[in-house]
């Protein structure tokens, strides 16, 4: 059995909506049909288990379809679906339990907030190749955040001009260093040029230091086949890691890659917002992960404390919980990627709010290369922080004896690294 | 040069917002870089062209951000990518000027509401193989609409209970039938068996009448390889549709099928609404087909006049209006699948909003399973409609020496039908 909990919002009976979805989404039609018996709809019927009525709201999230009503009623509403009717496939999936809810007349609002899938996924699915403990032995980190920068400005260097930041970069001691999601494959810096440009420092470095620098080349393509070529010269000049823009690639891109792929898969949002961002529609984020991490995602990119986009800290702290909530096992957990504004003074926050692990990727891009004194005492800033954090030592008192942590400390504290 | 237009809603300024776009979506970045140079940003930045304001409104359209105001400004922004900052790949596309806008910071809402492509798009993608006229050729349909209709109930039919209903509508004379799109390939209909209890009542049909009925299977898989398998069952049988999910499998399932493809892709957009239905954010339709049809659907289901779903009337035309208009020739144009709740009533209002032309695939489920004369007469009354609609008769006129529309009137005029 799949249940799907939606989270109903109308100005008139949420139970009759609730039937409705029910009906709508599984053996529901326009009129009663010749040939149409209770028997087999019955075999594959999806049924209203549980409707947990919510405060009402006077204010509808589809305000046009509002007309005069004053309050709207609210409820969390359990949808099973036999597994017979949708199977294991994640296209069939979305198609039958979410697809075509958000059409449905009479609603003035609905949200997926809650998806519970039987095991039967977890053997139909790939899910991470490598995840948490394949990210942390290819950088060689333990006991701390992986921690990554990106290059920038996002559009705009050459393929030369990425690799000397690049080099720069990795002098400066970080672990992992990620393309822009916006930067792929453009006339200026084709993908073939960068990875001959970029894989050369990575390997040196690797050489002089025995430290392989995890870079994340921007792969992705509308075109399952371009992006396989793509992977296939991140694999072949010895990179381990691609950025995938999930929403642009959508599930055949991923099902195609993960399949054929022998890097890590490190996910990148990008236009998700859309769907979450107003609270009384769309999906929560982790319903929506879960498809991904099925499909095979190995880092997902989450924002972090403090951001400088839209998303409020306790919604990052859900998908925190959410990515690094085994689905079926261990082994389905993919690294949560910290990013957006952060310079290591989120650490402290960032771990009180999340429980305290040092299992994920901490990604900053000025708050490493704005660093007063370079990007090296950048990262030894971020590293300070973490350790201080760790130890539950206010950062103020930390950066007293430890000089990089402080620059950092007085640059950033009132949140120019966003 | 690629230009979006974006409606802002801010209780800022709309000025500073477009610009903070423009900037974010391309060269932009946290802080000054090292490195970091105006020439090359110069080279990819994106840039604000054209600041249309429309007048404020009282009522975020992100509810939850709209802090202490109680108005805020809008405006139709258009900005201007370079072609060499994207690429004509779709999700390079996608990414840079769609992905990040609906995570930034101070806005109150954002929608899509225009793109225009440069001809490069053309050459780069495949576009329909059969489109509007392939459509026709192959069912042999002249002078008026393709007529459809859907097996249902949606789901619960055993593959040779759904072959006896083909069976039955294809003696009826529709020209066209297909599987619900929650009708993929479960385990009590498997795609397989499906197509070998169907594809021969179809041929049949053909070696008696000449008359070769359309039958558009459902063969969406979110792994492409597995979509293949499934199309080319369906090739192999002699059929020549497909329904494709095109937001469960992508843009990498699209593109993958219509390079490999010998069957015309009739695309059901479910789980599109939650992108449009709120009118001050995600994207209008016109924006959002653009992609679809650049990778290759040759039928696009759009709703109709007086659905049963929540779409008003005129953006159902907007629609239509979309995906018959031309991006760069007559041949990426795809055929309006018109449907829902639709039964020949609402002929003359579909002729006189979207222009008169009858080239459109008209779908009725209960218009013309339900007929009390039985789907025979449903599918005599649907034509007799178009007539009566393409002449300029009023259909209760038209009904006087029409018996099967005359008991349409009857059972459906009160929307019976949807």
């Amino acid at each position: 059995m799949i249940r799907l909990t939606y989270r109903i919002e109308t100005p008139g009976s949420v139970e009759k909506m609730a039937t409705k979805i029910a009906s709508d989404q599984s053996t529901g039609t326009f009129v009663a049909l010749p040939g149409e018996t209770e028997e087999l709809k019955a075999r594959v019927a999806a049924r209203v288990v549980a409707i947990r009525p919510l405060p009402p709201t006077a204010r509808a999230s589809f305000p046009d379809e509002a007309g005069d009503a004053v309050s709207f009623n609210r409820a969390d509403v359990d949808i099973d679906f036999p597994l017979d009717a949708i199977g294991t496939d994640l296209s069939a999936l979305m198609t039958i339990a979410v697809g075509g809810v958000f059409s449905i007349k009479g609603m003035t609002g609905i949200r997926i907030v809650d998806m519970k899938l039987p095991p039967e996924f977890a053997a139909a699915h790939p899910g991470p190749q490598f995840g948490v403990s394949g990210s942390f032995a290819l950088t060689g980190v333990k006991n701390r955040p992986i921690i990554g920068t990106i290059v920038k400005p996002a559009l705009g260097l050459l393929p030369h001009e990425t690799a000397e930041m690049v080099d720069e970069l990795i002098d400066a001691g970080v672990d992992f260093v990620k393309d822009d999601e916006k930067l792929m494959s453009p006339a200026y810096s084709p993908l073939k040029e960068r990875v001959a440009a970029i894989m050369p420092k990575i390997l040196d470095h690797e050489q002089k230091t025995g430290k392989k620098v995890m870079y994340a080349f921007g792969i992705s393509h509308a075109d399952p086949d371009e992006m396989m070529r793509n992977h296939d010269m991140v694999l072949e000049a010895g990179g381990n890691c691609a950025v995938v823009n999930i929403n642009s690639i959508g599930f055949g891109g991923l099902a195609f890659l993960r399949k054929r792929s022998g890097l890590v898969l490190h996910a990148h949002r990008n236009g998700w917002d859309v769907l979450t961002r107003h609270a009384g529609l769309g999906f929560e984020f982790s319903v929506w992960q879960q498809f991904w991490r099925l499909l095979g995602i190995d880092q997902f990119q989450i924002n972090g404390i403090r951001v400088k986009y839209w998303e409020p800290d306790e919604s990052f702290v859900r998908s925190y919980q959410a990515v690094t909530s085994p689905l079926f096992s261990g082994a389905d957990v993919a690294l949560p990627v910290v990013g957006s504004g952060q310079w290591g003074g989120q650490a402290p926050d960032t771990i009180a709010a999340t429980g305290g692990s040092t299992n994920l990727l901490y990604l900053c891009g000025g708050g490493i290369v704005s660093h007063p004194g370079g990007p090296g005492a950048g990262v030894k800033a971020v590293k300070q922080a973490w350790e201080a954090a760790v130890a539950g030592v206010p950062l103020g008192t930390y950066a007293k004896d430890h000089p990089e942590l402080a620059q950092s400390i007085e640059k950033f504290a009132d949140g120019k690294a966003a």
